[in-house]
Order: C-alpha cells, then sequence, then structure tokens
C-alpha cells in the first residue's frame, strides 16, 4: 500500500496516525542493557514499555492517593517512543546534555508525523514523564526505574548484568526515583541486599 | 533473591504481586505468527500488547461515543497473558472449544498468583476481551484484528506472512470485529486491495 492511497479521498488525517503509528514499530528493534527475566537475551524497548504499563497497574496502590494510574500507563506506553531515533542509553555513562538534546530532536520528528493536536498531545505526555514533576510523572520513573532490578534480582532472576555493578552504584542511580515510593524503595533495597548476600552482585 | 524474604516481615501480599507479574515476563517468548513492520523477525506476544495500546490511543477518535479508551489500553494490555501458559494460536487452524479450555487454565493459573482482590480485577479485564459484549471489549478486539494488518501490509509493509493467505480469507476473519467500526474496516479493506493490486497477496 502505497503512502497517498487514502490521501485523495480525504483520508489524509488516517493516514498521517498509520504512518506515526508504523514508523514506532522500530522501538521492537531498540535493544537495552538489562536481560529478560529468564536471562535468555536483552529486553527490547517495545516489550519494556509494555511490562511497564502492567507494573505500574500491579504496583497500583503504592502510588499516592492522587495519582491516576490510567495517566502513569499512557505516560509508560510512550515515554520510550524518542528511542526510535535516539537510541536508547545507560545513564551513568550518557552525555546528559547531549542525549536530551537527540530526543528532543526525535519527539519534534517523530510526534510531528501526528496530525497537530495528537504531535502536541504526545509530546505533552513525554515532556511530562522527562520533567519529573506531577506525581503521575513520578510514580512512571519509579516505575521504570524498579522494572530492570526486578527481571534481573527479583526472585529467580540471574543477576546477569551488561557490565560489572555494585550494590552502592544501583542504589545512588535508583535513590531519586525510588525514595518517594517507600514500599518500592524497600523492595528495591531488599533485592539489592539480597543479590550481595548471594554472592551475585558486589557491594562497592 | 528468595521467594520468601519479605514474607516473614509482613509482606506477603508485595511478593505475590512480584511473582504473578515475573510470570508475565515470559509472554516476551511468546512468537506470534505476524512480522514485526520491516519483516526481520516474528513479533512477540508481549511487544504486540504495547503496540495495540498505543493504537487504540493513536486511532481513538474511531470509536463510538462512550468508549473509555483507558480501558481499552488496559484490556489490551493483560488480553494476551494467558498465553504465557496457553500459547499463542491462528484462528484457521486452532481447536477453538480446546484453546478455550486451555486459556481458561491459564488465567486460573496466573492470575490465581496475585492477591485475591486483583486476581478478580485481572480474570474479570480478560473475560470482558473474549466475551466481545461491551464496546470497550469491541473496539479492543478491532485494534487486536487491524494490527498485524497494519503491520504487513501498511504502507511499506513487505507482505510476508506465516503461509499463503487470500484477501477473502482475511475478510472472512476480520470482518466480525471490523465492520461495526466504519473507518477501521474501510482501512483494512483498502489495504488488502493494495495488496491484491500490487500482486502481494491474491484475491481467493
Amino acid at each position: 500500500m502505497e503512502q497517498g492511497d487514502l490521501k485523495g479521498s480525504g483520508k489524509s488525517r488516517l493516514m498521517a496516525q498509520v504512518d506515526f503509528f508504523l514508523a514506532t514499530d522500530a522501538l521492537k528493534s531498540v535493544v537495552r542493557n538489562n536481560v529478560i527475566h529468564n536471562g535468555s537475551r536483552a529486553e527490547n524497548a517495545a516489550e519494556h514499555s509494555w511490562h511497564l504499563s502492567l507494573l505500574a497497574m500491579t504496583f497500583a496502590e503504592y502510588a499516592p492517593p492522587g495519582v491516576n494510574i490510567a495517566h502513569v500507563s499512557r505516560l509508560l506506553l510512550v515515554h520510550d517512543l524518542v528511542e526510535v531515533y535516539a537510541g536508547d542509553h545507560w545513564e551513568p555513562e550518557a552525555d546528559t546534555a547531549k542525549v536530551a538534546q537527540k530526543e528532543a530532536a526525535a519527539a519534534e520528528a517523530l510526534f510531528g508525523r501526528l496530525p497537530e493536536d495528537q504531535r502536541a498531545q504526545m509530546l505533552a505526555m513525554w515532556l511530562e514523564f522527562e520533567a519529573r514533576q506531577t506525581w503521575d510523572a513520578k510514580f512512571a520513573r519509579a516505575i521504570d526505574a524498579l522494572h530492570p532490578m526486578l527481571l534481573v534480582w527479583g526472585p529467580n532472576g540471574t543477576g546477569q548484568t551488561h557490565q560489572p555493578l555494585s550494590a552502592r552504584l544501583m542504589r545512588d542511580l535508583k535513590r531519586r526515583s525510588l525514595e518517594p515510593f517507600p514500599q518500592l524503595w524497600a523492595l528495591a533495597q531488599s533485592m539489592l541486599d539480597a543479590a550481595v548476600a548471594d554472592g551475585t552482585l558486589a557491594e562497592h
């Protein structure tokens, strides 16, 4: 099917949506640093996004009153979309300013495929997630921070990481996102403690 | 980390949620019949679930008034979870009664890992999707029916299918789910017509 096929019949709005949607398919080919739970391969950013939305539903009760889990779920479904053009980055090694610039350009290019009203909506959701200001975004960030830890160091996890890590580094990296949610922060720390205790993770 | 580690400290509800959540990771290893948009490999059921939720958001305006897109999105995030134990089935070749029995057992086993209130919620969502009675479920089914067609026969699709298919078979398979949504049914038919016209799909 050619891009223009339905445009002549007044369907250009629909075809812009199709064009955007098919561009997002590339998220299935963006490979992350962490492995899936059985350790057989790296996780991709598309299945990661699904799993985060499901985790937000499952852990909804650990969000403070007023958090809108349906909106958190939306934020998590779209938060990684810019990686279609900007790729995935491992926080400690990333040049933060450069990544931010790349992701802003990616957001413009990807969301710009949509009709204007939807472009603005998607961009607003991505910016809300990035800004960490609303409690919905804070909870979404906490779920995003906790998720790879659960896969790798949760019950029956393999402990496999893409490079040697330490419990101290993980606590430093995760504290900001997780500390506002006491049960989630306690769960994260208990997983790190257990991994140190059974020798799969160094303390320092 | 061992399953029981947090149970002694009154955290068994949390650990039941973790246990459920980690069991769902296996959806990333359930391989579907359709390829991803660039044709490089088969899609898995986890990334498919993410993409359906995103498609429901993108195509929200083609749902009738009263459809709750946030709920549609939830239905789509959980609709394939039973495949963790029951696998994926290609409708025309499946023994429907046997699949239904297998999936019901899978739902009991998987959702049964959750605390009772959440078990009931997840089961209710899965049953709502299966029953096709509510308009939220009907719209979710339509999105599920349209999605692989978009990947394969949409703009720049490869036309690759797991076995020789015909436009007539696809119309017969998709009509029930898509006809209630005129724009989606028109889009599906225009993709099939274009695939027949350019020789990538047989009419009969």
